[in-house]
């Protein structure tokens, strides 16, 4: 750790900027007699834990700086489990930075980004994961992304994992204790039951790796590209669908000028609407430039709406169409979820969607006949759009993994386990096995903070905001 | 008052914006009721004042909104002297408004802009001077706005005002128990004494309304005009000010494109420096109208520093470019403070200052001998400036008229009582001077709040940010 954590920090942790009342925290064994020294209405280094207590502080000169109220947690009983004070006073920038500094000069240093919750993480008050947590669920912007991170925070998938990882540790320690014996040929482990601990955990690993596509969807947001030709009415579908919801609706640059993406929340899932227009052969290099990074978003997103006219476009047409467009952005044509969307089906009563199946490609759980202007079907799409997200909804009282070191983490841990299995079977020496066991053990051991290295706790807290 | 002041109110008080913490403020008789129904972990209702209570915060549906802390305090012993909790949540925009809609549904409604302080106001926990000092005290960006408004929330002058209030009151009752008499001639009310009380008052309101000047400058910033030829070495000038204090430089397009401003705080003062390269005989009438506004600028600024290069200016072209200078800006010959800065002095040994001393204008007291570049006497402008604003330290010390509010009030209240005086002395009867004696008590009261209108108090708090 770059800085000493038994000193005493201070920071705000309100957000900076006028305001009615900012909070300034103190952490540290001396924060309550630091906190004395400039406080003036109560001795707070003898009042109870958890109360709050009316005062002036003054600095050295006696001149008062504000009149406050200083929120007293005695340790443990606080976020970091160190001693804590509080201090909320007016909102004022000018009075933040004085008492601030009142505070430096009086024995405290300033708190490095995410230090409180370092601190609570070293003493004991959350694992790794869990303080993790806490960084989404202050950057969570929809219900979902809020839902995942206090899932996360209230436990998540830690207990799973530390039962599994104990249970690997004992067997772990029965093998090496066999490596002291050296040339004697015991085995304590038995080695059936250890293929069935790894075979059972891994079980466990790939369901928690098999649900962080969905976890970084849902956590970041699912890329929805909307495509088809110019005239199909994709404005007015990108109209009708943010106007319902009254989304914020924000115009950001994105790689490409042609590029628009804008944010829709349905049901609590955040979906981030991507605009294509830029799709069509490419008449120069630059232009060329522009649509391969069409294609790359198209090819990095989790559902293509293809939309197209029907009063414009015959089902041989649209074929030809789709072909086109599914050539022009190979990486689609395999994974991601398609919807298409008959537009202006109003418009054409004679018409019936199943004119434009197509085996394996458009069936009726994948066509919307629409209306963007009457907002005909609307509805539909959105649930269909969520539905590409969430097959049923009990996938979302699983448990998700969203947080992209745990997913290596999970995965690097999966590998080491599969070593542990072909050794087994192929009847290597002990010492392999129990090496390949302590790799997976690290792996697991570094999601919840067991293991760590101060790097890691470096890289992970750096991200956090001040006063956190 | 547009809004009943017996509803419970909610907002979040910290500025908006991530953090690590937000703070959500409920006031109001059923603060604690409300709060208690959807927070879980404490029974709210039954804790005691002034503590602090870990629980989580959940939705009708018993989703988990967020681990909060919640603050509670029993009327009378609050801001608002009514019940009132507050919520610390993780500073997620996301939480806050989630957490606050289900405060409404629980049956609070949004507090207005300033609403918390009205309350404390009309509960009798500050008078109005002191509510409005609340407000200039977020706003304070400087040592001494900061003081000023600090002293104003501590009571100020309110004390004085409200105890001669008093003294003219009770002459006021008696000169109306004198009209109830009628035709009787009676005297109750000694007219003598009554003379020595106004007299006494108004000696008093003098003080007050001269201090507004320097007031309002401390409050709202020092406007500060630098004057001289183009090549005197102003630019130069500004940097060694501006460098050595750090001050945060901000280009502040101001009224004409020539107009820049900075932010100078020297010992405390917020200096706002203005460069004025636009003075020269106008070539066209746009530009003109930009002299024109320069003018408007010098006449109602506060101190101009006039500045000139001792290498290329002779004393008798100096007096001539001031002359000039002055004509150009007539508003300012009279009053406003002026400082002569001879520049590149150190290029110039036997150049003695005194021979730019002019009677009644350029002195030992306002010449300041100078190189901008090599920041010579730089400190010796800065300790002038200070005593251009502050004659004598003592004069911080002694009660000081921030708020214009105020000062129209003293204004009209002076205007009135001379009127009492007038009548005392011109005899005339007693019901004509009772009438003057309520019009001043009114205008005396209106600065405290003795005498309020929901119109003054509506313009008063609606200039608060929500949430204070």
């Amino acid at each position: 750790m770059k800085h000493n954590i038994s000193d005493t920090i201070v920071a705000l942790s309100t957000p900076p900027g006028l305001g009615a009342v900012g909070i300034i925290r103190l952490s540290g064994k001396d924060a309550i007699t630091i906190c004395d020294k400039v406080f003036f209405g109560k001795n707070l280094t003898q009042v109870d834990g958890n109360t709050i207590h009316y005062g002036k502080i003054k600095n050295e000169t006696g001149k008062i700086i504000d009149e406050c109220l200083a929120s007293v947690f005695v340790a443990p009983r606080s976020y970091t489990k160190e001693n804590v004070v509080e201090i909320s006073c007016h909102g004022s920038s000018y009075i933040i930075e004085q008492i601030i500094q009142v505070f430096l000069r009086a024995g405290a240093r300033h708190a490095e980004a995410g230090e409180f919750t370092l601190r609570a993480f070293l003493n004991g008050q959350l694992d790794l994961s869990q303080a993790e947590a806490v960084a989404d669920l202050i950057a969570s912007d929809s219900s979902t992304s809020h839902e995942l991170a206090m899932k996360q925070m209230r436990g998540g998938f830690s207990d799973q994992i530390k039962e599994l990882r104990q249970e690997l540790i004992d067997f772990a320690a029965l093998i090496e204790l066999e490596l002291d014996f050296g040339e004697e040929d015991v085995q304590f482990a038995d080695r059936g039951k250890l293929e069935e601990l790894v075979v059972k955990i891994q079980t466990v690993i790939r369901q928690l790796i098999d649900s962080f596509h969905l976890g970084n969807v849902l956590k970041n947001g699912v890329a929805t590209v909307i495509a088809g030709r110019p005239n199909a009415g994709k404005s007015t579908l990108l109209n009708s669908l943010l106007n319902e919801e009254r989304a914020i609706v924000s115009d950001i640059a994105g790689t490409t000028r042609d590029t628009i993406e804008e944010s829709l929340n349905i049901d609590g899932i955040q979906f981030r609407l991507i605009d294509t227009a830029g799709i069509r052969k490419a008449q120069d290099s630059i232009e060329k430039m522009g649509v391969d990074k069409t294609i790359e978003k198209i090819a990095n997103s989790t559902v293509v709406v293809y939309m197209f006219d029907v009063t414009e476009t015959t089902p041989q047409g649209l074929w030809e169409d789709i072909e086109r467009f599914l050539q022009g952005s190979k990486a689609l044509t395999a994974g991601s979820n398609k919807i298409f969307v008959a537009n202006k089906m109003d418009l054409n009563p004679y018409t019936k969607p199943e004119a434009y199946y197509k085996e394996n490609l458009i069936t009726k759980n994948n066509l919307i006949s629409a209306s963007a202007l009457n907002k005909m079907n609307i509805e539909a799409l959105k649930d269909l759009l969520v539905k590409t997200v969430i097959d049923n909804p009990q996938q979302m009282d699983q448990t998700i993994v969203t947080n992209s070191r745990h997913y290596d983490a999970l995965n690097k841990s999966n590998e080491s386990l599969h070593a542990v299995l072909t050794g087994l079977q192929s009847g290597i020496t002990g010492d392999f096995i129990a090496m390949d066991i302590r790799q997976s053990l690290n792996h697991l051991g570094s999601i919840t903070g067991e293991i760590h290295t101060d790097d890691l706790l470096e890289s992970i807290f750096s991200r956090f905001c001040i006063g956190k």
